[in-house]
């Protein structure tokens, strides 16, 4: 690679040399051109829409200044070679999700989705107002990059079952494809969480290797063909409330950066988070209706039971694991304060309102 | 002001020509300095912060190449002729929310909020993958201005009572401060709807002039010393529960603007949009224990007779509203059938999950 660079920058600067002699008085801008690696099939529905549109808007907001072409896992690196990719500097930009660097830096999960946590609209005002953006940074300059939040799933759904759940027993022996934090509560419940590649689910649930799969919420789970091979469908997503998606920026690359393009990547990040949430919001009940309607699955709701059982033990899990580490553990004790007073103000906010709203009044013709 | 800006324009010639002189070949870009009046108050809590993020955006992410400078209330005309300033060009954009312009066009308040509408989340939705920011366009092309949805409050709450609301009968006879939709809804219940400014607001309660009024949240609502003058606080905010604010451009400045320079300032608006929601989420909640534990508010729930009762109000008086005005029919048809796919999704993912997190467990030390 580093010949063919030479090359190309050596050609390069003949043609700049002879543009100049053409039209003495043009100032070319110097243009930067990143590269951006993601874990995510390129253009990949919701999840792959973050990093598109990121890179749409800092190539169109710059004016052609810093061009940056998203390349779909595999075609630099495979997906989860993505970090190293960034931080070692063979590119300089990446996007995917905080949990898949918690091997590398165990804080980073905490940031990227906790059993019974924060929404995407809370997470949101954490990384902004909370002082999440700093702690964020922090974990990321460990891995040697800037941090962004750069979409965000909302709240999942809850996964594939092949039995009904009645009770915190039924995870008793349950082999299921959870990765991450939900995996340890599975696990703490009794269950055998395991970690699959998303082509790997499909063939696992039919065999039987797994008795049970989450995956993302109906738009990509229809898409996934999930709904062939497990027939209870159950919500809500406790394990991953509101699922964050990250842009990390290789640190020397975004130091040299000039300030005004700096701006341009905040900005253009935290549009792509607004948008990737709102397209996962715009599309998830069409796609519910398909599953439900064209291919006769059963959407269940878990009983409380379950639900209060699995709070117990995701509390429990959680306050064990931030033990063992110290940036875990500020960062965890950062969340918990901020879900505090998070749940104080939608109790009378959003969850009171969304249930109002759900009251059988007919509205509107 | 022309012969001042002559003036300032020839004295700022006689520089760059100096400048020319002592460094031949630096080319100055082109400087566009652009002022934007708002309906509030500079660096007003939450509402205000919108307008002042997104002239911060702008002016640092164009590296200076287009220049906002943001005048509150007032400074250069007063709040509800922002849009007025904005159309004949005498200043090149605004900030306030839709439904002020009402009087102008009618459909602007049905993208503002809708009782028993759109959350935020939605609301953004909506905009972005729902048709919503085309018609709003076509409703702010009316308005001789282009468009961007720049900040939301999320739900609000129902406001400061004097009495106890126990049915829909307590809304009979009961003069209440509370502006368009909400107001309509609330006078179709039998009540009087009043139409006061912010300021004018705490002498008439305390005089008794009104019975009831509403305003925002506890951020807002705190600052404005509401409590002195009601002791209930009812919630939720069935009226506004996401309440969009808007930046409005001069259609003529917007199209001469240079595509990167456009890209910036809807990347910019996308950006300011979320984090004004995420002020709301952040600070609400500490307000709202300051009003409760500090000032003695009781915060009580709306019974569900009453909100059912609203919200069949609401869906007569939006329909007939509606049906007077094609273009008001048109967003009103869109928000519906978006609402109806919203709701959908939102009962198995926020409102399940908001309840599920709401379960007694003990979460984490």
């Amino acid at each position: 690679m580093k010949r063919r660079d030479f090359i190309a920058r050596a050609s390069g600067g003949v043609v700049a040399s002879s543009a100049i002699v053409a039209a003495p008085a043009v100032i070319e801008k110097p243009k930067i051109q990143w590269r951006m690696v993601t874990t995510w099939p390129k253009n990949f529905p919701g999840l792959g829409s973050g990093a598109s549109l990121l890179a749409k808007f800092i190539s169109e907001a710059s004016g052609g200044r810093l061009q940056v072409k998203v390349y779909g896992a595999g075609e630099i690196v495979p997906a989860l070679e993505s970090m190293d990719a960034v931080a070692n500097g063979t590119v300089e930009m990446g996007h995917g999700a905080p949990y898949y660097w918690k091997g590398k830096v165990p804080a980073a999960q905490y940031i990227a989705a906790m059993p019974f946590g924060l929404t995407a609209q809370e997470q949101n005002a954490w990384f902004q107002y909370g002082g999440g953006q700093a702690l964020a940074d922090r974990i990321y300059a460990e891995l040697g990059c800037k941090f962004f939040p750069s979409g965000n799933t909302g709240v999942q759904m809850g996964g594939w079952f092949n039995k009904r759940m009645n009770s915190l027993e039924d995870y008793k022996g349950l082999k299921m494809r959870i990765p991450g934090l939900g995996g340890e509560v599975v696990k703490a419940a009794g269950g055998t969480p395991v970690l699959l590649a998303g082509g790997d689910i499909p063939p696992a649930l039919q065999s039987g290797a797994i008795d049970a799969t989450e995956w993302v919420g109906p738009y990509n789970d229809l898409a996934f063909g999930l709904y062939k091979s497990a027939k209870y469908y159950y919500y809500p997503g406790w394990h991953e409330p509101g699922t964050v998606l990250d842009n990390f920026v290789n640190l020397k690359a975004w130091e040299k950066l000039p300030a005004n393009l700096k701006e341009i990547v905040k900005a253009a990040n935290t549009a792509a988070n607004s948008m990737v949430l709102s397209e996962f919001v715009a599309r998830n009940n069409a796609s519910l209706a398909t599953l439900v309607n064209k291919h006769g699955v059963k959407v269940l709701r878990f009983p409380d039971e379950i639900l209060n059982g699995l709070g117990t033990v995701s509390g429990e899990v959680l306050s064990d694991l931030t033990s063992r580490d110290a940036l875990s553990k500020e960062v965890f004790q950062s969340l918990l304060k901020f879900r505090k007073n998070a749940i104080g103000w939608s109790r009378l906010s959003e969850q009171t309102y969304l249930a109002a709203r759900s009251l059988p009044f007919k509205y509107g013709t």
